[in-house]
């Protein structure tokens, strides 16, 4: 990650020297792991050398996953060790003295919530530049390096999809199955970018269904959404089964759902609005009687955090470019009966989207 | 959870009766399901029947999992379905339409953040009433309907830990017994309460250690930090070991940290301050030499959340009361050496405090 992380810091200090600014404080943990390789700081400050200002028991994990720059340690009481430089204080307390002699307004913030802007603006005694909507597009355009390491990470998932699916026979519990998704991920050395959704039957009608002690039957629907996350990337994706032959209103359900995936797909490229390839997957609901169980948005960005920007949105006003990986999942769920919902990821491109997931898309299993 | 949730609902609707309160808004998923059993909406509205506001996609699940109440679902844009009942607009248009008719001194205010305070004030045109404060002193005392659960996820973080103990051998990774934690717990229905901590050797010098491919050598420490999540009530525990005879050098920090987690402990009491245990434990590590290394707050309360009030941290200002259940786990770390942490979780009674974790505490394997 530590050569993603790097490219992504040079980027972020070209946009600041665009903008005449000589530091940029970045806020919060994903932000920061975006530029720096490391979740464990709460700010960091962009100058020359980077500084990253840590909780004093995230010190050495900071130290350690650092990709670049000096680790600040921050505590409102302490006894040093000899191993560590900290700051007694807040992390206002801390970016004060950072920022001492640099004028506020060359000074950018990305990422922070209006209240810490105001804070410190206080602090600095003038208003800093506020930079968090062209970082957040900066963050948004995925490099390369990013792009293969997202791809790793939807590696993972297909093969925790695949485990999953040589689980599925009757008398399986949807925990027993989540919980072999977890492992798998977890012993090779990842981790998870979310908490599997594994749910039978009726209880796929839940769109976020917690994994429970309820066992497969023959003819049930299995919802399976999950993700890994590969050094800092995070992999989302869905598919449904039917365990045995599917009824003939499961197929028409699945065939829907996939024919508004496809359509969802097809709908996105540089330039769109955010909100057409949702509209595209909800016509396709729409004819057949189901986008009254369509219940949520189309998609999500995903990236160093498994929701990021652009969202795929009924109510989404983004614009969408190069660069951007979204997902597509429609789903339709009907309560008492069950739920499909079909989703990959994708990197919108000039040519419109190429897919990052590649597990195969059937019905029955 | 049924049976605690709607004891908690009513020692809510008490404090409400006793503030003149005809209303109480309850805001976000902890708090919620602290009261209403489910941690599928964002707010809820106490009166004569509780109203739970869920978006749309969390609908059915609130339906079946609250222990009470009416759900009603939110969506700036929806076509509803028959099976939902639902409002147009976003949380704060749907609370304006329930709380229609009640005078806005009326209504009260749990654990919402002040600029959603504020926000209300202004939709209802006069400021509620915020009761956090009184509210998150009787979240802090559990019912014993709580310390039955609290329990019964100490119980099986305590199976994890043996099952965690049993793999320690020389080869064995961080993270493969850090996915054996998690299998153990998901797959007999049970959940985690935070990703489990496993560090070997100089590793175990990160408080907050991310399970890793490291494997483990004999003469190293092993510090594991777990906790399951049941009835979404929390459990968490930490033990440190070493694989194989302990040197003298392991022993006297071990000795150490377990002096100071028992006179922790120990200091616990109704009407104690919270900085006190804290300071009693940081005596002991000072003594040796040791309090510079010990760079972390003493504990934190645990429920329905992993993290929850009273903290006993050396800038607390809280005091402890009857019912506080609290983790007691000084560690000291050293850089390029390791780390050692001993974690209990207790019950803060007119006697003392009570263990809630019983594994053994030992130091070679």
């Amino acid at each position: 990650m530590s050569s993603v992380a790097l490219e992504n810091l040079e980027r972020l200090r070209r946009l600041a020297a665009e903008k005449g600014l000589e530091r940029v404080v970045v806020y919060g943990p994903a932000n920061i792991a975006h530029i720096l390789g490391t979740d464990a700081a709460r700010i960091a400050v962009v100058g020359d050398e980077p500084v990253l200002l840590v909780p004093r028991l995230e010190y050495l994990r900071a130290l350690e996953e650092r990709a670049a720059g000096r680790v600040i340690a921050v505590a409102k009481e302490a006894e040093w060790s000899e191993y560590e430089e900290g700051v007694k204080g807040d992390f206002l307390d801390a970016l004060s003295i950072l920022l001492e002699g640099v004028e506020p307004s060359k000074v950018g913030v990305a990422g922070a919530p209006k209240d810490f802007v105001s804070k410190l603006a206080r602090k600095l005694g003038g208003r800093p530049a506020n930079i968090s909507k062209e970082y957040t597009l900066l963050r948004r355009r995925k490099t390369g390096g990013e792009l293969e390491l997202l791809s790793r990470a939807a590696r993972v998932a297909e093969q925790a999809m695949q485990r999953a699916v040589d689980m599925l026979e009757p008398g399986v519990s949807e925990a027993e199955v989540a919980a072999e998704i977890l492992s798998l991920m977890v012993s090779r050395g990842y981790t998870f970018s979310f908490y599997p959704i594994v749910a039978f039957g009726e209880h796929s009608a839940h769109p976020h269904a917690k994994p429970s002690p309820r066992r497969l039957r023959k003819g049930e629907l299995v919802k399976i959404d999950l993700g890994a996350r590969v050094e800092g990337y995070c992999s989302d994706m869905t598919r449904t089964f039917v365990l045995g032959d599917a009824s003939s209103r499961q197929k028409k359900i699945y065939d829907a759902v996939l024919e508004a995936q496809e359509r969802g797909v097809g709908a996105l490229g540089v330039s769109v609005k955010a909100v057409k390839p949702y509209r595209a997957a909800y016509r396709v609901l729409g004819r057949r009687g189901l986008a009254k169980y369509f219940n949520h948005g189309l998609g999500h960005g995903v990236g160093v955090e498994i929701h990021e920007a652009p969202y795929l949105a009924p109510s989404s006003r983004e614009t969408l470019q190069e660069g951007d990986v979204v997902t597509v999942e429609p789903g339709v769920y009907m309560a008492g009966y069950g739920g499909v919902r079909i989703e990959d990821m994708v990197v919108v491109t000039g040519e419109g989207a190429r897919l990052l997931t590649f597990f195969d898309k059937f019905l029955e299993l």
